[in-house]
């Protein structure tokens, strides 16, 4: 087992009836901006639960953060916050508006000129406002860990950062928030979960099986309530296993003394950037190639997410593993999550522009730093 | 799902080589206090690491805390810390020394007369002096939460008090330390991990099967590594098995949103406070029994317990469950931890003083509330 560190000091309040809780969370004394996406929680009732929360606060707002949110519309807000010397950001929404929540409070303590530097040169934050946030949709993990993934349109980029400076001082998470999500972003939140899980614990063996065991505790609850969810999706107890773990899936827990691939988010993250792919639908297409692309490195782990998630067995390890993977295909396709680049529209046009970006020079990718220009190209051919 | 509150801030250093970490962990500027336990660190290079890392350091020592830490020693820490203004205690050892070390801090800010009240008056910690941990023996999670339990001689008491003011700052968990332990510390460790576990997760479906995964995979973990660990003493995986399953047993993940049991804490706190069984021993004798006294009320986790941790399936779910106590006993009195009174020599003349002292007057114990007086007696019967 490698050494780790485990740190995360997020208060996470869980449950039906818990955005009144923000009359006590929210700290006293400052002005809060209140950042919400694109308005879906003015239909469902959330923004008027958090409004009737803040009542007699001194909070302005700001509305209209975009799925994979936009470097120019944060910094718009930088700009209002800045102007309405705001002390604490309070973010409503996904993960999006989350991580647009947290660039803003990096953006508003940055000493230099363009806060761009902070995705793209990964420039340190050594400060932060403090923000807080009401999650409403389970997928990214964002509201408990330190970071978030900024799009620039003009120069098709998106961009990961993260420090714990940015990590949530509280996340009110109640499921019951998640009973009005369209089907599609449902699904793309079971995708990422399983995704983000795959990314630490479809590596190699680290010598951790409890974390393993936590990893496939993850797997296993997502993928039986994501059975049920689209059946049943004003289901208390299944809304709340779907998002308790989505939470656990990218809190850092299972992560602390894994082998990091995040070669999945990284192709996927272009396939967004290039052709406006939901996150959840780009990983879908990449995940399973890039499992199948390192089936001998990564057969171990595969092996046993077979046999462990999918009571998948048999004396051909090998043969066992693969199956693991195809059925996790058919699962998201049973769910209305489309595997293929050629379903969206897409073709191999621009995998030489997506390996370069990716790869640079000599860059490599993946849990072994193996995977190069070559790979990122041969991974997404199988994507098609 | 109930609802429920997860906030941890512990910072947990794990690994081999991490007591010099000190060096930035313990805060500047502040005449630290470094409490420690019954010299095995002296013996097992624990001390000179630590003291080395804080050279150059204000730091004073008080040495002596012993196993289930008495008051009237914890109260000369507290007169010599006041005396020197210690503005830090670094506890260095096992869960007696992490527990005093969290009522020195507790008692140094209290503002009565008589800090005993924090244990049995449950008087409220409202400020704590900050603490930090390096743990040698894995068992109790005191490292990563706010528990502690503490024993006075003069009246036979052994009592609990929990505050999040007396978490640690920060806890080292080198497992290299624990090499050295004698093999009844070791044993008593690993059934005070896999009760702690008992505690949350034998008691009633909460339908959280994540956080059941979680408990499943602690005990698995636990008992895998404890069937090596005494022919292997010095394998490092191992080792840091036990040690990170110790820690994640108690640190307040797994009971979230659990049933909280703790009878079995309660009766065995009682037969060390009047017998001075070890604490691990108090357990291994009484856990077994509180689950086959309330088999029906644990039916259903009981016969999962078997089911998924033991491998005990067929058709009898209650025949099942028992056999899952059964194996469990086993398991212990195979790593050498006797399960019964009469092989500590105590037979039955204080059951009802027991009985008494944690019923009191109509007062009831478990995740039901429903054991009683007699129901205390009964399961000290079957422990005979």
């Amino acid at each position: 087992m490698n050494n780790f560190e485990w740190h995360n000091p997020v208060r996470l309040v869980f449950g039906r009836g818990t955005i009144p809780r923000l009359r006590e969370l929210v700290p006293p004394g400052v002005r809060v901006m209140i950042a919400w996406g694109g308005g879906s929680i003015r239909k469902n009732g959330v923004w008027e639960q958090v409004i009737q929360a803040m009542a007699g606060r001194d909070y302005t707002e700001f509305g209209g953060i975009e799925a994979n949110p936009q470097y120019s519309t944060l910094m718009r807000a930088v700009a209002q916050a800045r102007s309405e010397k705001s002390g604490f950001i309070l973010a409503v929404g996904g993960g999006s508006v989350l991580d647009g929540a947290k660039f803003i409070a990096a953006a508003l303590e940055y000493p230099g000129a363009e806060p761009w530097d902070i995705p793209e040169k990964h420039a340190k934050v050594e400060k932060a406002v403090p923000l807080g946030a009401v999650l409403t949709l389970p997928a990214t993990g964002s509201e408990m860990n330190g970071n978030a993934v900024i799009s620039r349109l003009e120069t098709r980029q998106k961009l990961a950062f993260g420090s714990d400076k940015v990590m949530p001082v509280f996340s009110i998470l109640d499921p019951e928030t998640t009973y009005t999500l369209p089907a599609r972003q449902t699904a793309n939140g079971i995708v990422d979960t399983m995704v983000h899980v795959f990314e630490q614990y479809l590596t190699r063996d680290t010598g951790n099986p409890l974390n393993e065991g936590i990893a496939e505790a993850v797997l296993k609850t997502t993928i039986e309530n994501g059975k049920k969810v689209f059946l049943s999706p004003g289901d208390y107890d299944i809304r709340a296993n779907l998002m308790w773990s989505a939470t656990m899936a990218l809190n850092g827990l299972i992560g602390v003394n894994a082998a990091h691939d995040w070669t999945s988010h990284g192709i996927g993250h272009e396939l967004t950037a290039l052709y406006g792919l939901d996150h959840g639908q780009s990983l879908a297409v990449v995940a399973p190639n890039v499992l199948r692309h390192k089936r001998d490195a990564k057969g171990v782990m595969l092996a046993r997410y077979a046999r462990n998630v999918w009571d998948i067995g048999g004396g051909d390890a090998a043969k066992a593993a693969m199956a693991g993977v195809d059925r996790t295909v058919e699962f998201w396709n049973s769910i209305g999550v489309k595997t293929r680049l050629s379903e969206y529209g897409i073709d191999d046009r621009d995998f030489g522009f997506i390996a370069g970006r990716l790869c640079g020079a000599d860059g490599k990718l993946g849990e072994n730093g193996d995977i190069g220009r070559e790979d990122v190209i041969n991974i997404l051919r199988l994507c098609i």
